[in-house]
């Protein structure tokens, strides 16, 4: 017999049908004992009075076989009466915390340490459901671009982004490092393919423990070339991310934001003169956004636009990386952005240079030697097009998505500086 | 103007375009010059009589707009005349090889030392793009068959397939390792979302320089429960190659294999059995198949079958990983498989332990500490489904698909024990 799966019991109702899953939850009446369980799809109740099923603990894996019957009080409106029940795994071991609970009581770290139970708990689960299907969205939207999808190296000869935060590997007794991004291939590969794109793990020795930092976490990449500007690119990642929060809702559901149609869009000078006109506190000569800053665009955004999202375009060339294109009008400020989210830094992206004179002169003003740089150079000196990209880290999407106030509560095994298993 | 693919240039014949690109070529005639713009999607033929664009190096970035005029010597059948040229990168520098030619005459160590350059060749990008609608088939199989995408660690505390060939990393003072496959993951997260697939990096620290090993390749791996045995396994991945075939076809197009709709099967004892007979030399007893065993086994599946395919079960446990689930009836034998293709193992799979008495066993005999193992042991103690799964090597995948001979062709950016950059 085919096994039936918890959501599509509803339909089989009269029928003798075969379920297969975790046991969630048992419950014992005088006369009659209910057993939960949970499969992929939902939760199917087996009704029986039969005592030796009521021993068998929670989380172990059983088939049932028996009959769908209609029942008003039981999920989905039908029950299993009449069941067989077969072990499908050793009986479970005692379990450290109540799996049956609407939300999981242990601590995040309880959790983090028994990752392959507590993942189990559906409210756990449906996070990790949200980032896959967001991560179709993205893909989907870009496919439909004649983005392609790219795999870069991962283990490379010299540190990407900065030379700080950068795990050393040895490498066939070499020295070599874990890629920080794939900044300088996608872009490499602008020259190939036009427009790629890359979901794959950075990583970052970050030697801080906070709530918002990961040692390893899954970087949604895009790049592409005859760009006009970075507004090219924010144009690219309005669709992407609206295709993304359309997977969401299609895929798993819930109560997800909107993305209007134009996202609001300041300048960071102009929103510095925005924040300094409502504090009364003169930050225009600040180089960057404090968080404080980013709430109040976050709440501007929400009261003017009616919009979660806002865009800050133009941050200093300063704080931005050597590969950022300026402002040809303004020089001192570059063609990039960030995406905020609720008042919160969500993507960030831009022009990047392509021409190698400029990549030289720019390395030349950070007093950086070019040696490094000649293998990602060769493609500005084989001629490369006006371009630019976004990167979207999934861990930090799907936290703010689902409202958690810790990034390792999105995160399947989180790597940080104090956590190397599970 | 919005701007003009290659592609679609025979569409606007009579209007005025603009295309932009890498120029591909030139030739000068008497009086007149034929510059080819190649894009991602093909190239457009310019004709010009002003003696100003003729000295334009190869690989610089032009745009060009122009008439689209009817030529039925022009590829596709429409050229640009009357063009204006502008350039949108700097000149390019010497090229080391000729990118113009039906397909690249460097050797492929000079080719991947100038990688950002070789592959923009279109016969090399060809390769990738197969690659990416391989990628795509795969996912597309598995996402109709409610699978989840997974992200899993890449920083590991303990190797995973075996203690040889593993990478160390410092991490934050501690040992740690990157990750051999996401095996241990991958099965952990059955017990989660009962099925999952996750396209990302895995690492081998390979002492040999052979055409078929990387330090650091894309595995396509999927792992799902309540299987019955190996074949439940063997039927998805018969699926799964079949899509990622007919999305390569689609996508791409060329001469591609086509999957039978039962692959024929083999068990190892009955394979070894065939090629005793075939050659008189008894290797009955051998615990695994010769690479000469495997082209003897894919030319009877193409004689016998017309199959390209071909599974062999049954491996010997003593060849197969701890985790490997024994053949009930004969536990000298396996519940594992390998897929070959054209005579060459493409993809190994098969049934896992799935009782955490039989993981203590198992590492017991192979004189094994647990303790390693206890994060992951932790799945099976909170109960697990029998479960199975494979892994696909994409750049294999890809290699065999284009004839390649060594791994390395079809690899953007190849890491060896030699090779680190770019």
């Amino acid at each position: 017999m085919e096994r039936t799966l918890a959501a599509e019991l509803p339909e089989q109702a009269g029928r003798e049908v075969r379920v297969a899953g975790w046991l969630h939850r048992t419950r014992h009446l005088a006369n009659v004992s209910f057993l939960i369980v949970r499969d992929a799809t939902g939760m199917a109740q087996i009704v029986t009075t039969d005592h030796g099923h009521t021993g068998i603990p929670e989380e172990t894996v059983i088939e049932v076989t028996g009959r769908a019957t209609a029942n008003e009080k039981a999920p989905g409106g039908v029950e299993i009466t009449e069941p067989r029940l077969r072990l499908l795994s050793e009986p479970a071991g005692t379990l450290p915390f109540d799996m049956f609970r609407p939300s999981l009581r242990a601590g995040l770290p309880a959790q983090l340490d028994r990752a392959p139970l507590a993942l189990r708990h559906p409210a756990r689960r449906r996070v990790f459901e949200l980032a896959a299907a967001s991560v179709a969205g993205f893909r989907s939207v870009l496919d439909r671009r004649r983005f392609v999808e790219v795999s870069t190296p991962k283990i490379v000869g010299s540190a990407t982004e900065s030379g700080a935060n950068v795990f050393g590997i040895d490498y066939f007794g070499q020295r070599a490092f874990l890629a920080q991004s794939p900044q300088f291939y996608k872009q490499m590969l602008v020259g190939v393919f036009e427009r790629v794109y890359e979901v794959g793990p950075v990583f970052r020795a970050e030697p801080h423990d906070t709530t918002r930092h990961l040692a390893e976490y899954t970087s949604l990449d895009a790049e592409f070339g005859f760009i006009t500007d970075h507004t090219s690119v924010m144009a690219v990642l309005r669709d992407v991310v609206a295709g993304m929060l359309e997977s969401a809702r299609e895929r798993v559901g819930g109560h997800l934001p909107v993305v209007p149609a134009q996202i609001p869009t300041l300048h960071f000078a102009e929103a510095l003169e925005m924040v300094s006109a409502a504090t009364g506190v003169d930050v225009t000569g600040e180089p960057d956004l404090a968080p404080a800053h980013e709430r109040f665009l976050g709440e501007w955004a929400r009261r003017e636009h009616g919009s979660e999202f806002v865009f800050v375009t133009g941050y200093p060339m300063a704080k931005r990386p050597f590969y950022t294109h300026p402002d040809p009008a303004r020089p001192a400020y570059s063609n990039s952005f960030d995406l905020l989210f609720r008042g919160i830094e969500l993507v960030t992206g831009g022009q990047r240079l392509h021409r190698e004179s400029d990549y030289r002169a720019a390395l030349r003003k950070l007093g950086e030697d070019a040696a490094p740089y000649e293998p990602y150079l060769q493609a500005f000196h084989f001629g490369m097009p006006p371009h630019g990209g976004f990167a979207i880290g999934l861990e930090r999407w799907t936290a703010r998505l689902t409202g958690a106030a810790n990034i390792r509560a999105a995160t399947l095994f989180p790597r940080d500086l104090h956590r190397l298993t599970p």
